[in-house]
């Protein structure tokens, strides 16, 4: 028998839960739910069988150690800053660990004592980064196996509203946490490259750079570039690649309406707005233009972002309310603070709405002399308001690299995240059974 | 006899050093200039009698408290975040001090202390901070004591080329830190008040949304915003003011054609451009533009700043020579660093090259039912390349300072800035027999 811990028990461990619960005598397992919240942790857990909640403090050092200590494999579903003291301790006690988190510096310098504990710490196995990692190194693999030359690597995904629940003029809602959509892209330059000339794009032009694509069976999508492509690089082994470039989905439209907030300062989450409680959203909105006695703030908003009263661009402010005069009523509020409510008002998932994750790779190599290009694209629709795509692209992998570790199919010790031929080839197969697939198909080259 | 230190002999200390001389025996004082650059201070020195000249490393705390000891009154001209330690030396020893700085947090904490050893330590008294402190101050207790309601306060300086020296298509050379120039604005929201209006412009709006202003004798000039005005309202005593603006001045059009660099993404200093030593000026251009095959810089940044071809700032960005094959040059530079770099090729000053200081207050109020509104003017011109308009309004008022807290006539002990009428009175009227003047005119009242 293997007893299983997970820590941290919110929306995103919906379908982890469930695959581990289905799991469970199969493969003869014990779970343990713990959270701070233990409602959310019994709620989780159910009857099952197999399956306890608890109520869990990561800060309390003698609860975890007495925790971990019980378990054989721990996963942490925390919040990615609270997983090194988790990992810690599973390295003293040598206990496999999986994260869906970006590794961080302190968990990187973890990788020597993990390796000489014999523990396998797998981070960065959810959907982005996940499933990237897993889908990108399979293609990119087999093209440098075949002896192909990579030329351009791009990658994007997006969160976004299933077309069944897709309803209103920004063709998006929240599917998942409202304030890293406002804060998306700021905090520092953007840089890539194209054709072999490194890019830069400053934050409050991002939302201007973007490129067009189109998914079959979903139509067109528009990709925003993501801060850092260059570090990829050596992730993927694409060292003198001339060509890397990650980027954001949206739907067509999005990209250049979201703009006027960057371009207002309404995105600002560095300072506090005075009387922030007792103004509209009305005047949020003045407080970014010059005053004027006589004119409107429509119209002073047209003029100072060139936009035209009869633009789609035009429609899309108008919906969201921003020149409402409901009360804004948040204490001290940024910028950011006051625009995710506004946005909340109109772009919160109603009972019954889907999510979508896409992704989309676009693979340029050189073979035999010819230039070829591969588009590799999947798709995953919600299923309900819990078993979200997102909750299913997130803790899908979660729980399968769970199993093959517990199963010794993933043995190799240290601190990793999904790139090796040992992690991707079974778990893509695996995904694929849950409807996580990728089509891929093979399209004349185009360079940039 | 008294015993002056002056710590710093940098540029902006000429007129500082020359006032101090020219006073030293009228005044029975003897000076001491130290530098950790030797021959800087050695410089300043010159063969004058009373004073001598010092290598000193500030840091070297034994060196800095046997030196301030032997004084009677320090002056800091290093860097701000160097004055602390020196504050607190003069704090043990009790010894007065002055600063050109902005008070920091650090210097404000030690207020309790200063009063308590009696010793008096002014900053802020160079040009802005500084001389802006005084003139303010000067006419809003005027206002005040007749019983006037403030209802407006602008205030504007600007470090410019002399009209004599004017002579390239931008109106500007860097008369001062080219670094400050090129970083001007940037690290967060500009925030201020017009008529009971909170007001908010991101940085990458700050150069497009200018004022004009017209001085006498000196022509039109254009402000753009600083930072944070609304600190001043504590420190004027406006608490209520309905509108108060601080800027900038520089000659029209400068902020425009700035704007393109801003919108670029060329004043970014947060990180380092790859190559940057290999590439040219125009490298560093398009790397901010969207690659194509095809195309030209000129004709890229044109369409995506939507500058017409034939425009004076189409002009202004070429005579800069950034689209030119120049090279770099410059190992592991950031973006601002590279545009310094770029732009010192033709801003900076030539031999016989005259600097301008000009300042420019606007104050509103009612008196009796009437609305009203004075303009008060400064221009200062540079007289050599050592005497400089910068180097005059910065050092006089510090000189003029020290004197008079040796003759008692500055003798309210603390931490301070200079604010109350025993300052201010008697400095303004001297820097008036130094040709640093203000001019007060009444004027039409006109609201925002």
């Amino acid at each position: 028998m293997k007893n299983i811990l997970v820590i941290g028990a919110g929306r995103s461990t919906f379908s982890l839960i469930q695959y581990l619960k289905q799991h469970s005598t199969n493969e003869d397992w014990q779970l343990t739910i713990a959270d701070f919240n233990e409602e959310w942790a019994k709620e989780k857990a159910g009857n099952h069988p197999r399956t306890k909640a608890l109520k869990f403090d990561v800060g309390d050092a003698e609860a975890r150690v007495s925790l971990i200590k019980e378990h054989d494999l721990v996963i942490s579903m925390l919040p990615a800053h609270m997983h090194v003291s988790v990992a810690k301790d599973c390295i003293k006690y040598k206990k496999h660990m999986v994260t869906a988190s970006y590794i961080s510096d302190e968990m990187e310098a973890l990788d020597d004592a993990a390796k000489e504990a014999g523990i396998v710490l797998i981070n960065e196995i959810g959907v982005d980064p996940g499933i990237d990692h897993l889908s990108a190194m399979s293609v990119l693999d087999t093209i440098r196996a075949k002896g192909g030359k990579m030329l351009l690597f791009e990658s994007f995904t997006g969160g976004l509203i299933a077309p069944e629940s897709d309803n209103n003029p920004w063709n998006y809602k929240f599917t998942w946490n409202p304030r890293n959509v406002v804060l998306a892209g700021s905090g520092g330059a953007v840089k890539f490259k194209q054709e072999g000339q490194y890019k830069y794009i400053p934050y409050h032009q991002v939302f201007r750079r973007t490129e067009f694509m189109e998914i079959e069976g979903y139509g067109r999508f528009e990709g925003y570039a993501n801060r850092d492509s260059l570090k990829y690089r050596s992730v993927y082994g694409l060292k003198d690649i001339p060509t890397i470039y990650r980027g954001t989905l949206r739907k067509p439209g999005f990209c250049r309406a979201w703009d006027s907030f960057v371009k207002l300062g309404m995105t600002d989450d560095s300072y506090v707005i005075e009387n922030s409680a007792d103004m509209t959203f009305r005047d949020f909105t003045n407080s970014f233009l010059a005053y004027n006695q006589h004119d409107s703030v429509e119209l002073k908003l047209m003029h100072y972002l060139n936009i035209p009263q009869d633009s789609d661009l035009m429609d899309k402010l108008s919906w969201l309310g921003i020149f409402d005069s409901t009360k804004v009523d948040l204490e001290k509020a940024t910028p950011a603070q006051i625009l995710q409510h506004i946005l909340e008002q109109k772009w919160s998932l109603e009972a019954g709405d889907k999510d979508m994750i896409v992704m989309h790779h676009i693979f340029g190599y050189e073979l035999n002399g010819e230039k070829k290009m591969i588009e590799s694209s999947m798709v995953t629709l919600g299923k309900s308001m819990e078993e979200t795509a997102m909750a299913q692209t997130v803790g899908l992998p979660v729980a399968i690299a769970a199993r093959n570790i517990l199963n010794g199919n993933i043995s190799t010790p240290g601190v990793q995240i999904p790139i090796s031929k040992e992690i991707y080839k079974p778990m893509l197969a695996e995904l694929k059974e849950y409807g996580i697939e990728f089509i891929e198909k093979e399209v004349p080259y185009k360079g940039y």
